[in-house]
């Protein structure tokens, strides 16, 4: 039999992308990109409230149109393969981005009176707007269900889906109101293409519901009616219109309909699989397995490992999520990870030099000349709340040790060195729970181009990083998954663990501790520690007056030698 | 009697200026600027040691000789004012600022062997490469000259002239071992004026002195020779090369010398003033006098009272010294400080915006739009170390609640407030040492440029601040106290409170504090204190949990409102 194909939709924070890959192999064809066009690169923001971030629907369903022409464009052309041989197409979107939906599954957005309402827009995952109502169902759970802590790390996020739709509850009565429901985009645009999104069509993927919906098979899946009540009578409403269990991903969600196969120039009736977390399509394309951490570095950071057995962990605090099929089916998901990462970085660079890409390659290359401890500067990495293990959005960021000399290299190598302590307090906090792991593979666009940043990682986290063969782990991911969905009959896979034999090659790059930094690196993640427990943990009373006197002898150390 | 006209040489960080002053009325004919060629703006650095601040003597020299020209040249060309009409000539310079020399008085630096040298030049006031040497002598002076302590705040610092005498003698020994005597260089300029800089012959003034070289007459004048054999044996030598007493500004150091008079174009013979720190002039300049806080606010700030009497005092710890006779001949002197003001503006505009003038003229107009609270950030101004309170060179700045969507306006206001904060933390100082405070006059190049600066200051003090008329406060003191040395006979005056009656003009601009401000910046006020004291006080232990949260929830109410 022939090469078949799939292809994996990716839609990120900024774009959507198409990838058409090879299922024998995992050969890669082609990728295509569609910009979002609306909002700031794709993000619809407020000047008045820094915390909101929202995303227009329409720019999916316009990205899906031309990402997809465009790999069945170049196939066909360039590789000379039809698109009958297209068996399927698997999803992934950032989550939790939640949409209101009318009774027919439009996003309100759609509806004329709606327009410029930026209420019924999709709530992207980085919208914090829901900070207070976070707090209130925390609370709530502590108090009423402590079971739910097990799966939510202990504190529910502002980033998840009921403190959004309560925040929208509280703050837009009436988009709360006519929403007849509310789906996670990684949900919605399955059902999409299979030609169905009502309500109750609609397919919810563990992923997503483990965790950040508050489902779990052993409370009988959805939180209950009394616990939604209590945090708003409206709420109850809202799950009656959810199908009562959720599905996994490589699960089919349906085929592909006519009109939509239409619209693509693909074949109609093709496996369209259950969609997913984009982290977690970018774990099964980085290659996830059984004790191995998969990082996917970007704007933010997700750190994943699967177990096998839930017992086997002897803590889960401060994780993001404990979920059985999430991520990889038939195995237990764990997930933690960073708010912000490379959007630090970003922040950081446009303050300094707004618009200038030159300007950014030359503030990298100067800081990687700095040596660690050199600068005297130490910072938190909060600029956009700490996810894990402290799970706050109320933080901030903070530089320390500035100086009337201090260099915009020398801070930027700070912030780098803040989110790789940040990331050694993650990866420290998976072996605790009793998760010892073998290898670490890094994906994401972080690991892809900045080699700089990985040696950092690499020298304060004193352990080897492989990175990812492709470099679009989540998009190859999503195709696995339609591989899966599809299945063997067709020319796909019936599992998984046989799917990425096949589609995920080997990493063929590596980073190594420099040992002669890992001395110094230890020196300044104790310091880290302390800053981060001192702003970050209830009650703590450390004393910080050794803290400024620390980094100014360990400067003077460096230089000196 | 015509117009006498006096001179007044204000020897900054960066350029000398002279003014030229009509000592019946004070009317300021002519300035003259001359910026230091050598070093970058003056200043020699060390990419090595960022704590490192040197200044060539040689640009002093030939600074005098192209500033006094300026003068008098305009003086006679535009207002055909004659140079024989001018009767002294007076001095400040920054401090300690401090110059080796040979045994006939010349810097070690002019000797072409020591060409390159950094060690053999001026060490500038703000060289901070004698840490280790302050906390030495602050620990001596608290274990067998506990007195000592009253003079200097309870803490010595890495500024003054002890610490970096000390510092050559550990670090750069041949260059101690040459040097005959050192010398505070607004006492050498005097000197070398006068025609004698014979280290015997150089007068050394109570300002300086008191305030840097631990001279006090309860003691017997300088430190004694146990003290000093204990930080260095090489030390009592120095001591063996100074006058016994010191002198006060506005005694006459000499006349005029023939040399220098016929270099300058000027007099032999007329009046050169004993020299002054630059910030003691910038008061008297202003308008110093009982009852009246005088801030001189520039790349550094000064804040200065002076008291009748010692005993009225309650506390005298945490104040940068406590010195008869200085500031002002006849009260007792008392001085705190910032060791960092318009230099962090600076530094933080050069890091965002390199070169460009304009550009902080933009980031300045941005961040007066900006309401207090509005960006949840919160700084510590400690980028240079902190002077007052808490007397620690080991300190460094710190900015705290930055998000992704901070901005360089939002940060280089939360440093102006930083400023300010700490400025208020001296003005209480002052009233809780007992120092009743009726006005409070500022003068200082931020005094003068910066209308924004002077708001957010007189909102956080919350007391009016009357801008000093003046724009030039320490020149027009240096004149002030040459017109004291010249005397009555030759048209100048007996003492100080008549020639400042007649020559220092009345604040003609006040800013008042805001009302709506001044609650949130209470709020703020407590915590910025919060870090001030966990960042800066031994032992401390205090829970700053709560700070981030604190200053997202009051950025969320100033939105709102």
């Amino acid at each position: 039999m022939g090469s078949k194909y799939t292809i994996g939709l990716d839609f990120g924070t900024n774009s959507l992308r198409a990838l058409l890959v090879d299922v024998r192999d995992g050969t890669e064809i082609v990728t295509t990109t569609y910009n979002y066009p609306r909002g700031e690169s794709g993000v619809v923001l407020d000047r008045a409230n820094p915390l909101l971030a929202r995303q227009d629907p329409q720019d999916y369903i316009d990205g899906i149109e031309v990402v997809i022409h465009g790999v069945v464009e170049y196939a066909r052309k360039e590789m000379n393969i039809d698109s009958s041989l297209i068996i399927g197409i698997g999803i992934d979107v950032t989550a939790s981005t939640i949409i209101p939906l009318d009774e027919l599954g439009e996003p309100l957005s759609f509806q004329p009176r709606f327009q410029g309402n930026i209420d019924t827009l999709a709530w992207l995952w980085k919208d914090h707007t829901a900070n207070d109502e976070a707090e209130q169902i925390t609370s709530l759970v502590s108090a009423i269900r402590p079971a739910y802590l097990r799966r939510v790390g202990g504190s529910y996020s502002s980033e998840w889906f009921w403190s959004k739709v309560l925040h929208c509850a509280h703050h837009a009565p009436e988009v709360f109101e006519l929403a007849k429901t509310w789906v996670e985009a990684c949900d919605w645009i399955p059902a999409l293409l299979t030609g169905d999104t009502r309500p109750l069509s609609i397919n919810r993927n563990i992923c997503a519901a483990g965790h950040k919906g508050l489902y779990d098979e052993t409370w009988g899946g959805w939180p209950d009616t009394e616990f939604l009540s209590r945090l708003d009578p409206g709420l109850p409403r809202i799950i009656s219109t959810f199908q009562k269990r959720t599905r996994r991903i490589g699960e089919k969600a349906g085929v592909l309909c006519e009109e939509w196969a239409y619209r693509l120039g693909l074949k109609p009736g093709i496996a369209i699989s259950i969609g997913s977390v984009d982290a977690h399509t970018g774990a099964i394309g980085a290659g996830i397995g059984p004790g191995i951490l998969v990082k996917i570095l970007g704007t933010s950071g997700v750190d994943m490992m699967v177990a096998s057995d839930e017992m086997s962990l002897k803590s889960i605090s401060g994780f993001a999520g404990i979920i059985p099929d999430s991520i990889l089916p038939g195995c237990i998901g764990i997930e933690a990870g960073q708010s912000a990462l490379g959007d630090i970085y970003q922040w950081f660079t446009d303050l300094v030099a707004p618009g200038g890409t030159s300007i950014h390659t030359i503030i990298q290359s100067e800081s990687s000349l700095i040596q660690p401890g050199q600068s005297g500067l130490l910072s938190l990495d909060w600029h956009n709340g700490n996810r894990t293990i402290l799970m706050d959005q109320r933080l901030s960021g903070l530089i320390l040790g500035l100086n009337l000399k201090s260099t915009r290299a020398e801070i930027y190598r700070s912030l780098i060195e803040a989110t790789a302590y940040a990331n050694r307090i993650i990866t420290e906090h998976f072996e605790s729970a009793g998760l010892p792991i073998k290898r670490v593979i890094v994906g994401g666009g972080i690991a892809l181009r900045s080699p700089m940043i990985m040696q950092i990682f690499s020298d304060i986290l004193k352990r080897p990083l492989e990175i990812a063969f492709s470099s679009q782990t989540s998009a190859l991911g999503a195709s696995i998954a339609a591989a899966v969905a599809a299945g063997a009959s067709q020319g796909g896979y019936d599992d998984f663990s046989k799917a990425q034999a096949s589609m995920v090659h080997n990493p063929s790059t590596s980073y190594f501790p420099n040992l002669k930094n890992i001395g110094i690196y230890d020196e300044l993640f104790l310091i880290y520690k302390k800053l981060h427990d001192s702003f970050g943990r209830r009650g703590s009373s450390i004393n910080l007056f050794p803290v400024m006197k620390s980094l100014i002898s360990l400067r003077e150390r460096t230089r000196g030698g």
